[in-house]
C-alpha cells in the first residue's frame, strides 16, 4: 500500500469484526514498528501481545474506572451523554491486544541524544507505535489506542520489570467500519479536525 | 511508494546535498503528519519552519554546548574519539530545519484520552514527526533528529508560546548517503540493531 495512502487510511478503530489476527500480521507490523528511529539507537521499545481474558478483563475494568473519572470533569449534560456513548475501547472483544512499554536504558549507561531530556526514549517508542499501526492498516487490520487507564495499576497487571513506563494498550482486530473516512470522533459528533497543521515561520 | 519500503528505507540523516526542498514536498510531508492519530482528536503539533540562518547558528551553538556536556560522560578515550567524530547535526547546512513542538490543550478544555496521562499529548506529536518523516523519505528527501539541546534555551530562539513543549528540530535536505542501508550509528561503528524486537506473551 503507498505509503499517503497508508496513512491517511489509518483510523484509531473501536468497532471491529471477530476475525482473528494472523499470526504473521503482528510479525511483521511488529518488525515495522523495531523499524522506527530511536534515539541513540537504544531501540527501547518493548510489546507486550495480549491474549489471556483475565487480562484483558483486568484492563477493561481499570478503564471503566478511568472514564468514570474523567466523566466527574464534564459538567455539560449533553456532552456527558454523548461522551458516555462512545466507544472509546474494544479490550475484551478483540483477539488480541498489544501493550507498548518504554524500557529506558540504565542512567549508567551512556546514550546519545538524551542529554537535552530523556523523554526522547518515550517518543522513539512512540515512533514506533505510528510504525506498528501503518503496518497493521496495510494489512487490512486496524488498532485502538486505548489511554483511559490508570497507568501504575495497568503496568501491574502486565507483570513487566519496574521500569518500563507504559505508552498505552491497543487493542488489535479487522475493523469492521471506517468511520466514513474520517476519525471516530469526528464521524460521532464529538470533534472537528482542523483544515490543517499550525505553522510558523523563523 | 510502498508503506514497509517506505518505513525500512527511513534513515536518521546527518548528511545531506546542498539540494533545496521544494516548497510543496514541505507541504505534503506536513499534511501526512497533520494525519497522525492525535489523543481526543487534539491535534497537538505545531510546526516551526527554520529559514533563518541566525536561528540555525543560535540552534547549533545549543548543539555545541550540549554535546560537550555529554561527552563529560564518556569515559573510555577510545569511545570518547569515535563519539567526538561522528556527526550528530547538519543545522548550518540544510536549507531548511522543522521545530516540533507539543501545544498542550488547557487543561480547563476536557480532552478526551488525557485522563491517564498527559504524556499522550506528545506521544500524538511523536506519531506526527513519524508521519512526516516517512513522507519525507517518500519524496526523496530525509531528516534528521536533533534532541542534543538544552530544550528550555532552544525553545527560547524559536519564539513560540510558553505552553508549547519541544519534542525536536529537524534538519531537512536531501540525502547524500543512505548509510548503506543501516542507521548511521551502525554504519559508523558505535552501536549495533537488535535483531528483532522484544516481545512477551500475557
Amino acid at each position: 500500500m503507498d505509503v499517503y495512502e497508508c496513512i491517511f487510511a489509518r483510523r484509531d478503530t473501536r468497532h471491529f469484526t471477530d476475525e482473528l489476527v494472523p499470526d504473521e500480521v503482528i510479525e511483521r507490523a511488529l518488525r515495522a514498528a523495531h523499524g522506527a528511529p530511536s534515539v541513540g539507537l537504544s531501540e527501547p521499545w518493548r510489546f507486550v501481545i495480549v491474549k489471556s481474558q483475565q487480562v484483558k478483563d483486568d484492563i477493561y475494568n481499570l478503564f471503566c474506572a478511568s472514564r468514570s473519572q474523567a466523566e466527574g470533569q464534564i459538567h455539560d449534560a449533553e456532552r456527558l451523554a454523548l461522551h458516555h456513548s462512545l466507544k472509546l475501547e474494544a479490550i475484551r472483544e478483540t483477539p488480541l491486544g498489544i501493550a507498548v512499554f518504554c524500557a529506558p536504558p540504565p542512567a549508567t549507561e551512556y546514550t546519545i541524544g538524551v542529554v537535552g531530556t530523556r523523554e526522547t526514549l518515550a517518543w522513539s517508542c512512540a515512533c514506533a507505535i505510528q510504525n506498528m499501526w501503518l503496518a497493521l492498516t496495510a494489512e487490512g487490520f486496524g488498532a485502538g489506542w486505548v489511554s483511559i487507564l490508570n497507568y501504575p495499576e495497568a503496568k501491574k497487571v502486565f507483570d513487566v520489570p519496574a521500569a518500563w513506563e507504559l505508552l498505552g494498550y491497543f487493542c488489535v482486530g479487522r475493523p469492521a467500519t471506517d468511520y466514513d473516512g474520517k476519525p471516530m470522533l469526528e464521524s460521532h459528533g464529538w470533534k472537528q479536525r482542523s483544515a490543517g497543521p499550525q505553522i510558523l515561520i523563523r
